[in-house]
């Protein structure tokens, strides 16, 4: 997340509606994806999920609202007479399948992924198309946004019903292919506090937070799509770390005060300002999500040298497993003068893998039928 | 302290006027102590300064601030034909020595005990009477509020040069005597940022800081007034908790950010929450200075318990020295049910001991000569 929001406050009392309009920058498939196949029959006796091979509940309200939402959809485009898929599998019930090759409920934002890919998954089986992010984000909220690839704004709108409350692209992944982004993942343990308890919390008892979406926001928005648009990387880079810093201030702000920032986090934070200082830059940027891993965003032309700074203060297990996945990184030494100006304690075994990606599209349709995650009988593979 | 307050900003640059008044409770100096021994003679070639058995050097800006306002007050006092003392010491060199009986710059606040002892007992050898702590002020801050004893505001003023940013006394220390005080000192490490630079940080770039001191201290703080005269102990610790955290909200809030609070700091958080969540009621509150040691506030009925819990959760190093030192407190057997209810994993190792104090009176007199750190030669005792 580039510039952050709260859910709930008077327009909103299930925590869909945001206080002030956001920005993301979706990751790219390749690394971080969630993959969902859905499948109708006239046999299945009734709605079911399962998620990362483990059967849920399907009566979650949030779950509940989108399913109700695409079928009203659905229905409302036949009897407009439009579409050409198959009608009748509106009556019939649905088996859905998800999994995400990350680890759930780490502040990595798998529900957004989740209910993005879900959402959309949904309507391409029921036939529906246009806008559906606000369907999306009654799944759960920053789930919107990442219905599309790239830069992605939500605007917050202004209805009491939230109908103008929905995500548009600001640029796409192609605009600026320089840009790079590792994933640091500090602990893949369940974080302490569900966000949305947390940023209900945050709305009733934040001295601070009401200040910050009225009055810090809408600039920062402004600047923050800017940036975007001129590929100005110093200016997002201290927009993207001033916002995610407030983020955890008003975080904190709250009562009893919510912690997702570790010892290893704010190391790696001090790592990062330690660097751009040394070269009188922004060359590295860092956010931090609900959770204590870091998302850190830099230039190509960086990314080596920022990785080697990285395993040398934070060394991994040496016989773990790989400790960079994804987009291949290449080895550089380390100058003696860049660790000095550093300067900090190593702190072993503080990160246990990092995933180095880019920014990505938004959902994708999988044509191979091997991929799919539900076999013919509609239960779920034995892989899935 | 209790509510806190950022020095500098436009009405000031050399960072000793507040932009909010703020309140703290002086705490015992059975306890935590500074002392000074100040002497002049003839025979001093210079002005010198020990502090914790090491000579530092006298030129500091702030510090010659002090001993510059002092000797221009005494002239004034002689030139007005008042006082009774040895007034040719005045063109005297003064040495001075001081110690501390805890920790330094490890977020104790010594420099506010250091400054408000020191500029107590120049003012005594110069026959300098009156309201000192606009003087102790000019030394470090909030050394101002430590010129009284017991619950203390220092009222920011208005003047440009800060003549009305003086201390006040709220309540004597003799006024609520079932408050107790624990001090637990996780680290004395010093601490990475030192106060003063942070603080001017903030005010620069904290877009939350001055939306917090224009509209939320001045009503905390009637409301903490208030609390303190009505000894209204549940109001008192969520209002010193809600303040703390804001606080460090607004460190975070700070570009680069400042982190004084670490992984202990938020256990302790965490289980004072618990705590008072399993009674229904706060009994115990929390306040961190500029560093991870906490100060918690409890009433007398309530110490030796929560003590109990925190030895339960922090459990100490078993060949270490006192773990809990001072005001004595007494065994209790921990309810397996409130165990429970804190449900936390304890912590080896994360507090290295505790003061156990209470409020206190504002600068003593040491009348014992034996107790004086200067020898007759005017150097430090070896003992000093």
């Amino acid at each position: 997340m580039n510039i952050w929001s709260w859910f709930g406050g008077k327009r909103d009392e299930e925590c869909i509606l945001p206080i002030n309009s956001s920005l993301s920058v979706t990751l790219h498939q390749d690394q971080l994806k969630t993959t969902t196949t859905v499948a109708c029959s006239r046999s299945f006796q009734e709605d079911r999920i399962w998620l990362n091979g483990k059967e849920e509940d399907i009566n979650q309200p949030r779950l509940q609202s989108c399913l109700r939402e695409i079928r009203r959809l659905a229905r409302k485009r036949r009897s407009d007479g439009e579409g050409g898929v198959d009608l009748a599998g509106l009556s019939h019930k649905v088996h859905i399948c998800s999994v995400n090759n990350f680890p759930t409920a780490a502040g990595l934002a798998s529900s957004a992924a989740g209910y993005a890919c879900l959402v959309y998954t949904l309507a391409r089986v029921m036939g529906v198309e246009g806008e559906l992010s606000a369907v999306a984000r009654q799944g759960s909220g920053s789930a919107c946004r990442s219905m599309y690839g790239g830069f992605v704004q939500w605007i917050m709108g202004q209805r009491e019903d939230g109908k103008d409350s929905v995500a548009q692209q600001v640029e796409p992944e192609t605009h600026w292919p320089e840009l790079r982004i590792l994933v640091l993942v500090v602990s893949a343990e369940r974080k302490p506090v569900g966000s949305t308890s947390g940023m209900q919390t945050s709305v009733e008892t934040s001295s601070l937070l009401k200040h910050r979406s009225d009055s810090v926001v809408p600039a920062r928005m402004k600047e923050m799509i800017d940036a975007v648009h001129r590929k100005d990387f110093a200016a997002f880079a201290e927009l993207t770390m001033k916002d995610s810093n407030q983020f955890h201030a008003i975080c904190l702000d709250t009562y009893p005060p919510i912690f997702y920032l570790n010892d290893v986090s704010r190391h790696i934070i001090n790592l990062v300002h330690h660097y751009n200082q040394h070269y009188r830059e922004a060359r590295v940027a860092y956010t931090f999500d609900a959770g204590p891993n870091a998302v850190i965003y830099t230039l190509q032309q960086h990314v080596d040298e920022f990785l080697q700074v990285v395993k040398h203060f934070f060394p991994p297990e040496t016989n773990g497993g790989q400790f960079v996945k994804g987009l291949p990184v290449a080895s550089t030494t380390l100058t003696e003068e860049l660790r000095q100006a550093i300067g900090m304690e190593p702190m072993v075994k503080g990160i246990s893998y990092i995933i180095s990606t880019k920014a990505g599209p938004g959902p994708c349709i999988v044509e191979e039928p091997s991929q799919h995650l539900l076999g013919s009988d509609g239960l779920p593979k034995e892989s899935a």
